[in-house]
């Protein structure tokens, strides 16, 4: 029976494995099981997405602002459609018992636990292997895409090994230097960070020009480029968030498709990481708007893999995050109710309306051209209030309080929180990381399904 | 193949179904599942059982207290090797977007999402039919458990209809009133809430006593005791929550172990409801120390029905949340940790600790007595503070300040909050309620399989 057939008889179906549970149901699943994985399609091409900090009651506040208020039934989003279970997110840090990026992205790019900070070396600061490295060894192109610096955490993990993640332009350096049989080992990379790789004592957009390399840095560009090796950064350090971009600044969705396009025309396949990294910027600055903003931004490009994934159907499409952030709450302060729509009326981000305030010196105009509500007398005040005070961070703060209390959104801190985080999944193989997983699970499923071409 | 035999092959094997997605994976996915459901063990028993305010947060914590500190791997849970998806539980309130107990009991009882504190009637207010009917009009017995009063919205959702839950009173009555083919209702009830059953105007005890039913106030009564009709009110209202409760009390394994064994002496098989009422009263006081033993409390008792479900073999087992509560964070205040030995440390609720200090007067004595921790001087100084007030609440918010820093917790609400949660289950039909449910389609399931015996 065909996929498309099947969809029409039972479209609801996956076989999904616990991971360490000890459920067994009939007999049948088993050998239905083993059945499936020998006829399913060769895994040719990987797309593992992080939504860094995207825990779960972001992905919940999601589907409140996808709802159509016309339904009675909460719609659900482009995740929903695809959940598949939910992942353990804690590193294995002397001092700390909650993951940061560094650690949770080495578990998902490695398959080691290891300390906070660590880029893709175990414990004892040895340089453990990749899934990207594994990719690029097996014949397959290489990408990542990311909204932060290329060089930073999540990106950084994927693609080079160092003992700090605050090694930023030691990560870049990794990009070119660390080659595998001769060749750099990542083909694509758009995001963020020019100035990693453009300083005083090393030029790498150079080094990898004079390899072969397109270099870009705008959106047409990108557009208009047609190199399957690309270096394309569009910020010197994090990029815009989604709504301050300007049009030169690609969206998540434009970076995804155009790694995609490119990396699809090696008949090896590929194996690419994107990141939707500023929901953890956006929930560490406990800014509602961003979070929900920068959410959404990764939701397209997820929806855009998963598009890519229907048609090519040797696609398998993982997206989780790494950990949750902010201890953002749906609802708080004894208000049984959480709005979508007053986030919606903020046409930039806290902080780029709070910069302008600043600069302009008119509270209420400036209020007005960013935020379509009709703000109340006492909240505008509260804006003049620390306006006066010149300081962007005071100035912002107002404006995020006014955000929470419309929104009923709650915050519990400035860092990471440790809750399992949600898997979403398409393609095959995707049975796999169904289930309860640990992170380090990610990294041995795709290390099986690039040495195979199958999970079973 | 034998379920035994497979265990060994292949364990960690599930066929589940996401419900309302778009997934489909290979084509014998879907012949498996057919195959599957066909060869699957009639399902006779259901025990369905409700976390109440059991929120992600809360089942990532009960990880971390239930960690061995001596491996570097953190231990999963009973519910963690039973994982099998997620629920959506907001309700259709034309006030609040995030729902109540009622409700969400509602919806997983009828299918019908109504609004907060609906008793089983729909948005009009008309009663609409519970899965515990259904079952005893399928000629099963039936069953209440819980550690709130019988009558409080979870229970009464599912053995009585009323337009609003503060009618607890009237709900006990249905529980009398409302017979099914003559016969009463609720075989076993076993929990708090004497005061709704013992009236001034009404005594439904000996009403309840005439008609047959054993009715029994103590732990040892109820081992003792060996009716099939069998009304166990342990206290006036809910019970003491795990870690205060007296000998006499039983805990909600010892209840739940009680009712299976009473209910599974009919062939045609029961349906039991079970709820850890308390996790989320603790949640609501924003009391950690409780909200973890009282979790614990109700692992215990999923942990017994699992163990019965395994020998039993026709006994499909569901545990969830109806909702998550407090706010709850595991990490705050940007520490990258979470410490669950401080509050074993506590070996009663801070609300008990409080009621001691008030009567006795010595509060370094009491603290040293009930807390199993070298309390510093700025801690003992605080509740000393509190202590001059008399005010229990302002004493037990005082040692509730400290069980928070030790355990580095954050709350955000004394409500409700909105994000999805977990569901976990073991059993024939178990499939059904994987991937992102609806609640509602945790009643639509059950109807189904008591109406059919099995689930497709």
């Amino acid at each position: 029976m065909k996929q498309k057939k099947l969809k029409t008889l039972i479209p609801f179906v996956l076989l999904a494995a616990i991971s360490g549970g000890s459920l067994s149901i009939s007999s049948t699943n088993g050998e239905a099981r083993t059945e499936t994985t020998n006829k399913q399609p060769e895994i040719r091409n990987i797309i593992f997405m992080v939504g860094d900090g995207m825990g779960p009651s972001t992905t919940t506040a999601l589907r409140y602002w996808r709802d159509n208020h016309h339904t009675r039934t909460m719609e659900k989003t482009t995740f929903d459609r695809y959940f598949i279970g939910k992942q353990m997110t804690y590193s294995n840090d002397s001092k700390e018992n909650i993951t940061d990026s560094a650690a949770a992205a080495t578990a998902m790019a490695t398959g080691y636990k290891t300390y906070n900070a660590a880029i893709s070396v175990d414990r004892n600061k040895k340089e453990v292997k990749t899934v990207l490295e594994a990719a690029k060894s097996a014949g397959k192109s290489t990408g990542l895409v990311s909204t932060s610096e290329l060089s930073h955490a999540t990106p950084g993990s994927y693609g080079a090994h160092d003992p700090d993640r605050k090694h930023m332009d030691s990560i870049a350096n990794d990009f070119y230097d660390e080659k595998i049989n001769g060749h750099h080992k990542i083909d694509v990379m758009l995001g963020g960070g020019r100035s990693n790789f453009i300083r005083k004592d090393r030029h790498l957009v150079t080094q990898f020009k004079k390899d072969g390399y397109s270099y870009i840095t705008t959106k047409q560009q990108l557009t208009a480029n047609r190199s399957n090796q690309l270096l394309g950064i569009f910020s010197k350090e994090g990029l815009p968030k989604m709504i301050d971009r300007e049009k030169s600044v690609p969206s998540l969705k434009d970076m995804t498709t155009a790694a995609v396009e490119r990396l699809a025309t090696n008949k090896k396949g590929f194996f690419l990481m994107v990141e939707g990294s500023q929901i953890d910027w956006a929930e560490h600055d406990n800014d509602v708007v961003s979070t929900m903003s920068e959410t959404r931004d990764f939701e397209r490009a997820f929806a855009a893999a998963i598009d890519f994934a229907k048609k090519d159907k040797h696609t398998l499409v993982i997206a989780t995050a790494d950990h949750a952030t902010g201890g953002f709450t749906v609802g708080a302060n004894g208000n049984y109710n959480w709005f979508a729509q007053p986030l919606k009326a903020f046409k930039r981000t806290p902080a780029f309306i709070s910069q302008k305030i600043n600069e302009e010196n008119n509270v209420k105009k400036v209020l007005k051209t960013y935020i379509d509500l009709s703000l109340t007398h006492t909240e505008i005040q509260s804006v003049e209030q620390a306006a006066t005070t010149k300081d962007v961070k005071k100035i912002s703060k107002s404006i995020k309080k006014i955000a929470d209390a419309r929104s009923v959104t709650g915050w519990t801190t400035s860092g990471h929180t440790g809750e399992d985080v949600n898997v979403y999944g398409y393609g095959p193989g995707v049975q796999k990381f169904s289930g309860l997983l640990d992170n380090t699970d990610q990294a041995k499923h795709i290390f099986e399904a690039i040495h195979k071409g199958r999970l079973r």
